[in-house]
């Protein structure tokens, strides 16, 4: 039954790097209003606990989005990032997210010679995929790490997902990310659809990486089946922060990878000193029946969100709405 | 990868059955103080809901502890029970658990005809089996479904649970439940525990049951595995109320199953209604941190209640004490 396992529960692979998306997936629960201690101390907490990637935000572009309603971290101008990390002079990697058409990447995402940042994660609808493959070579070109994040794969067919990702096996792309954006995969789809991509991915010599979101409280599940599987790019948030049903908690993935560079300690100091206090400050995230819903339907998260925010518990309309929208 | 698989994410396999175990398991939260009001109005929910079979609590003996320290669910007086159901003239069939040692399973257990309980569920550790199966073929012949429940398994050698299956399989029990205590399985393990157990109850026709708790955010994903093994008796709570990080959510379950007679709907309705007011009241249950520690290394979440309950936050302090404990 086991036969395709990578790896036990006692050992560890070295191939495995975890990222932190906090201020990324975070960022949409407060609108990116971090305080600058909480990134810092984030950043200390993330070396201190042997991440291997900590994403900073979005490179959004300005002349999309509105600077004065979004806190600095959905821009991650170049100073930004200097400000919390100099010039980074540690083993922890920097990342940033560009989503497709909302970046201005040719003028925004600079050579990485005069850059701090590592990474640059491209996240794409599947339609999108032509332009997302443009700025994954402008990124390489530029001299970073790629990756290609497929978002909503819950919603595309099998044939335009082959598709896709035969098109992105032959990009400069060094990561495949699949994405379960609304909490919608069981277990056993996780790993049909890790096989899937780890048979392209092979190919053309790249890894893949699993974004869970915690809808049906399955994204540490499946965050592990992924990885057990081959998968070898993992994410986490600090208390599962993130949009809505929030992600795979990153407590729980340095409680589970045995690499002994990995320590849980310091970030449960990190929660400890901050989670509480974002909570009480009316920062609402993680799992609720409203969510579970939208996972079972494969919904996007935001009528759960407004849902939440008008303080309503009427599920059974609520279940009622979204069987309309179907 | 998928070929032990029992069922399709799209079917629905008709042996497997829904159990309720809120009074039970939640009962250890709050002391079993349910108001009346709850109990009926949780029966009629399980009824609408489909649910098959709803535990009401202990059968612990009056011998042993206080009628005056406990509510009334720790006992499970006939009368008790009578006083919510009537007669039952439902399709819900009724449960109570036996802990092997706290049970006057001779005086208290009453012949099935004078009974309105149609299932004792025996709960022992590895060491106590052979009275176990005195108490399964006392239960047995007084003409109930039987379920024996073996507790604490992660901490039970291989060979020391082949022998306990073995009994297990030659006694009168209907079901033989695999019970994850601390939370601290992983899916994998899971797996190849349902397989063994199924193994051992195919010799003698007997069904498994999956009981499981959310240390590690797992329950519901274990669950589940264990159910696309060919487990067929599952174990649900409202909002996963139980002790310390609590069980598999029963509205994920529901969510989950497609048999056609189960319902979400009546039990969000009732989530509504009970939920946030235990809560408020100050009934804490569900993932944290303490439950976290407790999972990972395999141990009774005692120590990880009391943290919580003294208002403590120093996780780290608390990691270094458990470790002293292994």
């Amino acid at each position: 039954m086991e036969e395709n396992k990578n790896g036990t529960l006692v050992s560890f692979r070295p191939d495995i790097k975890l990222m932190d998306c906090t201020l990324r997936d975070g960022g949409l629960v407060n609108n990116f209003a971090f305080t600058d201690e909480f990134v810092t101390d984030l950043y200390r907490t993330n070396i201190r606990s042997g991440v291997d990637y900590m994403e900073f935000g979005y490179k959004a572009s300005k002349d999309i989005f509105d600077v004065n309603a979004f806190g600095k971290w959905k821009f991650c101008d170049e100073e930004a990032i200097r400000s919390i990390v100099g010039n980074n002079e540690s083993d922890l990697k920097i990342s940033v997210m560009a989503d497709v058409g909302r970046t201005d990447y040719k003028r925004d995402i600079l050579e990485r010679k005069d850059s701090v940042i590592d990474m640059v994660r491209v996240a794409t609808y599947i339609h999108q995929i032509p332009t997302a493959i443009a700025m994954i070579e402008d990124a390489k070109s530029k001299g970073y790490e790629v990756t290609v994040n497929i978002m909503a794969v819950s919603k595309v067919n099998d044939k335009n997902l082959n598709d896709g990702l035969n098109l992105l096996t032959e990009s400069g792309a060094d990561v495949i990310y699949l994405v379960d954006s609304f909490g919608a995969f069981y277990p056993e789809q996780i790993r049909s659809l890790t096989d899937l991509y780890l048979n392209a991915a092979a190919k053309s010599g790249k890894k893949i990486g699993i974004h869970a979101h915690n809808n049906q409280q399955l994204a540490f599940a499946n965050t592990i089946e992924a990885l057990s599987l081959g998968a070898s790019m993992v994410d986490g948030t600090v208390s599962g922060m993130g949009r809505g049903a929030g992600n795979c908690f990153i407590e729980s993935l340095l409680g589970f990878l045995r690499n002994p560079k990995y320590n849980l300690i310091p970030m449960m100091k990190f929660v400890a000193a901050y989670i509480p206090q974002l909570k009480a400050e009316g920062n609402v995230w993680g799992y609720d029946i409203p969510y579970l819903l939208t996972g079972i339907l494969n919904s996007h998260p935001s009528s759960a969100i407004q849902f939440i925010k008008d303080g309503r518990t009427d599920y059974t309309a609520f279940y009622q709405e979204l069987l309309d929208l179907e």
